[in-house]
């Protein structure tokens, strides 16, 4: 089966996703912000974060539900602490900006958490994670997100698929960049199952009366994916206490929405998310020498990655190193993206009134 | 079949074990603090970390492994980060101490982590976390663990089963109190279903060449058990991940052994175990005032609880409620023990010189 994937450089979609934000009345800083954090997806391999998400952050901007303009005013401070409200405006722009401020605090008390509310989808939780590294410190980053996920003995999709990245740099070894959501696997499988006819391992998800089930139809009818675990049986008791703590971390202690309150529409009108985030960085050298932790990652990433392999398994992989494998590929050969991605970019560029357009040397078929 | 269990109030469990840790030469305070954290754990039911665990404590004491004076000593400070040495003395100790100190820096600076290293077992990660909430503070535990755990693609076990917890607390709710190891389940149950000669479902533990096996035999003999969520299928790689991001904040950060370092016996020498541990608090203030915060965590809380509950379940549970009920009961009833564990205790006092008695009217055989 020809796979009609078409390849793209990342410098042209940058471009493009720039200008598209820029039109929307976005100011060309946060533009640029916005369109690193979403080629950034791509360029690692998260696709569903990446280009091909843009149209529902487009789609809120032009219904009013996302401001354009990212306003950040200060709530309330400590020297380790800080509560932004981002003013309904992009996710991306309030995570940059928060997580900037982190870490500068974090300079000159070795830690500091600074928590987002009333913000929106922040795209890849790893992208703020890892503003950390360059500043030889440990990053954190979290967000909440709309129920999707339904609790242990539940059959309501009420906790979010809350994400929460951790970044660590190494010496010599690429960083340990842990990005995950909380749930077993995110709803996009579950759909991509569905349009393949295929059944689903069972422990997935849970149908509309909170029994486990293969059938994805079944799911997307009422019922919902697991957190991460799965059933009470292999512990998915713990994936739902790590949904919730994301969620007493970004909504409530933030004061942003949480669960069915998130995009909770009135009345069918959709509503601004609220969405909380938190952010963390820690400054190594307030614990040990830099050069000492780093070194000491490297032999921990080591260790992990000479032990014995699996029957049939040629590598142990670190959390990150496949997407920074992927990202130098991608940065090099460019972006593969199904040919359906590029038609809707092309038809948000009429849209907005930005032309897309990528040179033919770029575009390769495969199979 | 009868189970043979006694029931034995908690106050004679925790005098008998102030008095042979005293005997052991633990300073009278920090067996007082060593007894509350194992006796907490029985009577939050987790009974893996309570009396039945003391041997392994008291036998490495004796051998000269854990020394019985823990003193502290600060490595290094910041205003809101701090690196304790523990001197290779009593884990509970440790996190009760670091703890304490964490909380005070959070006083100040609204958010702190202390860090110890050079430590052992500190019993259950959620007593420490929850004693952030009587200071209306979130509480935060974890600690890395001997490797017992086998990495997604791996066939040995080199990385810890490492625990995190996580305390919140609510108004009129009980607190939210998240304590999980990061594996599926623990080992402890692999040893149970040998014993009792059953089969375990595919997914909670691998055999010598990392396959998936079914065998608790095949699973002792040279496996491990895998990270939350088990399988790459369902997503294993996460819980994999999060035990990393713990040995990364407890070892790598506080400069404490890791992975396979831990435990690591040279030559066949059994040697101290160097653990590290990494303490946080919250001071809710810092972010919104606490009232406001409690009660929107109850809200929070019955949003779940309200939600429609799977087929033939009578309730979704939130983290640690079920342990507050335990707790509840067994302060009235009293714990009860295995007839087993007790006679231990009784070896484990004449081993040391403390006379193990409960009354008779605590006894009570159950079905």
């Amino acid at each position: 089966m020809a796979s009609n994937t078409i390849i793209v450089s990342h410098r042209i979609l940058r471009k493009f996703v720039t200008e598209v934000f820029i039109k929307l009345g976005v100011p060309d800083k946060d533009a640029d912000i916005i369109a690193d954090v979403i080629i950034t997806a791509d360029l690692r391999g998260i696709e569903s974060h990446g280009v091909a998400r843009i149209n529902r952050y487009i789609t809120r901007i032009q219904k009013g539900l996302i401001l354009p303009k990212t306003i950040l005013r200060t709530i309330h401070e400590t020297p380790a602490t800080l509560l932004l409200d981002a003013g309904n405006g992009l996710g991306q722009v309030a995570g940059y900006r928060a997580m900037e401020r982190c870490i500068n605090k974090a300079k000159k008390t070795g830690l500091a958490f600074v928590a987002v509310r009333n913000s929106n989808h922040f795209g890849i939780a790893g992208y703020y994670a890892m503003m950390a590294l360059p500043h030889n410190m440990i990053g954190i980053s979290m967000s909440n997100s709309r129920p999707m996920c339904v609790p242990t003995y539940g059959r309501k999709a009420v906790i979010g698929t809350n994400p929460i990245s951790f970044a660590a740099p190494a010496y010599r070894e690429k960083p340990f960049v842990l990005d995950m959501a909380t749930s077993v696997i995110p709803v996009g499988k579950i759909e991509l199952f569905k349009r393949l006819g295929k059944k689903m391992p069972l422990g997935w998800a849970v149908d509309r009366k909170g029994c486990p089930t293969t059938d994805p139809a079944e799911v997307l009818a009422g019922g919902g994916v697991l957190p991460l675990g799965g059933t009470a049986e292999f512990s998915g008791y713990k994936g739902y206490g790590l949904s919730v703590m994301l969620d007493v971390l970004c909504g409530v202690l933030a004061g942003a929405s949480f669960l069915l309150l998130i995009e909770n529409e009135l009345g069918g009108i959709p509503a601004p998310s609220n969405l909380g985030h938190l952010f963390g960085a820690i400054d190594i050298k307030a614990f040990r020498p830099v050069k000492d932790f780093k070194q000491t990652l490297d032999e921990f990433i080591k260790m992990i990655k000479n032990s014995a392999k699996a029957k049939g398994q040629p590598r142990i992989l670190i959390a990150g190193e496949k997407e920074f494998e992927i990202t130098e590929r991608r940065r090099k050969e460019g972006i593969s993206l199904h040919e359906n991605i590029l038609t809707s970019l092309e038809q948000i560029g009429n849209n907005v009134g930005v032309t897309f357009s990528y040179p033919i040397r770029n575009i390769r078929r495969q199979r």
